[in-house]
């Protein structure tokens, strides 16, 4: 089911959030890059086009990782199956670590921030998007229909209630872990990040004008994008 | 009304959100402090209690200085009419400048975020607290409620629209300006702030335990704390 989705489809582009986050990805000439949930390795191809000099995307599905690798042909481009709280590498090892929409299905955010912290070099960056808190709050992550069919509302409720969602985003049986705004930017201030720029993406206004329908996702904000930088 | 609420009859210990405001507030001894929106004088008598040599509180409604100067003894604190939006002051002037609950008054945050960076001191706090951009989203301000008037969840709507909201809060049509959390944190990121904390209070442990109803205050946040530093 993921694959038939257009950012699995048309990569970088099929996604609503991108013409956002592409502006906060730094200058990658000549850098080390960790792609974190990297699945079919659309962000790792980019970032090697930029000029990283070496880009290692990990990813949990066996499948994605395969993938991946058959869609790129770049050297310089180290695609790996594993988890992201089970990676390992030297301190320091790179200039830039990214992660895109992958760290809502990760237990503990903690211990990926302090790891991702030490893997990162002075002056490192951590740039990632995830599911917006506001999305994640209530279960059922859905809209609130009127008696027409016609979107009413977006639902909030447990915010305050860090755990476990179970979903069925696509395939049944999704975990997903909510967490704050606070918990997203504290942990990173905790860990000896700055907090460079953070973005709720609005569509962009070119795919707005052309679909109308898109409207919607000015009525609640669905991803949440952070740059922190090591202090 | 705003007279019979528990924040202005008991003071901080009546605001549902004071106990983590106040692990916030830095040392003051020997500080200058401007209190903006200061309301009865609660937070600048607290300020000057702490050690403060001066606080200046400011606040639109001439009502509430006359009572704030009447409410208060202490030498060095100096409550004067005034917009938020008005204030001048020597650049540099103040080590601390706090707000409690009043810029979601104030049109232009930009503006009151660029005089707050030029009054404060190299290394000079400012220390705010603002309804939450989920709770100002959508216009009516109110939970949705089940059949039998119990609370099913709370409402989001218009997030990304940043304009005002006519609201009927204690008395009819207050104009508030909801912002989005983008807003307010990379409004201070490109005024020269770090963002050292921000908070979405929970009720006080202590007063849940005694107020089950309060329990409803974890299903969504009302308030948003920022604590940010000059660079």
């Amino acid at each position: 089911a993921y694959k038939r989705m257009p950012r699995s489809v048309e990569g970088l582009k099929g996604a609503g959030e991108w013409h956002v986050l592409k502006t906060l990805v730094p200058n990658l000439a000549n850098t080390n890059v960790l792609d974190l949930g990297c699945g079919f390795g659309w962000h790792s191809r980019y970032f090697h086009d930029l000029g990283a000099n070496q880009v290692i995307g990990i990813d949990l599905s066996e499948k994605m990782i395969q993938t991946a690798r058959e869609m790129t042909n770049q050297e310089g481009i180290d695609f790996r199956q594993g988890a992201i709280e089970d990676i390992e590498f030297k301190a320091g090892s790179f200039d830039v670590i990214f992660s895109s929409l992958a760290l809502h299905y990760v237990k503990s955010y903690q211990e990926v921030v302090r790891n991702v912290k030490q893997l990162l070099a002075p002056k490192g960056v951590f740039l990632f998007s995830v599911e917006h808190p506001i999305f994640t709050a209530r279960a059922e992550q859905d809209w609130i229909y009127d008696s027409k069919g016609n979107i009413d509302h977006w639902p909030i409720d447990d915010y305050q209630a860090e755990s476990i969602r179970q979903t069925s985003f696509l395939t049944d049986h999704v975990v997903k872990y909510h967490r704050t705004l606070t918990t997203y930017l504290n942990t990173l201030l905790e860990a000896g990040f700055l907090i460079e720029r953070i973005e709720e993406p609005k569509p962009d206004p070119a795919i707005l004008a052309q679909n109308p329908e898109y409207k919607q996702e000015l009525r609640r904000p669905m991803f949440l994008i952070i740059k922190a930088k090591v202090r």
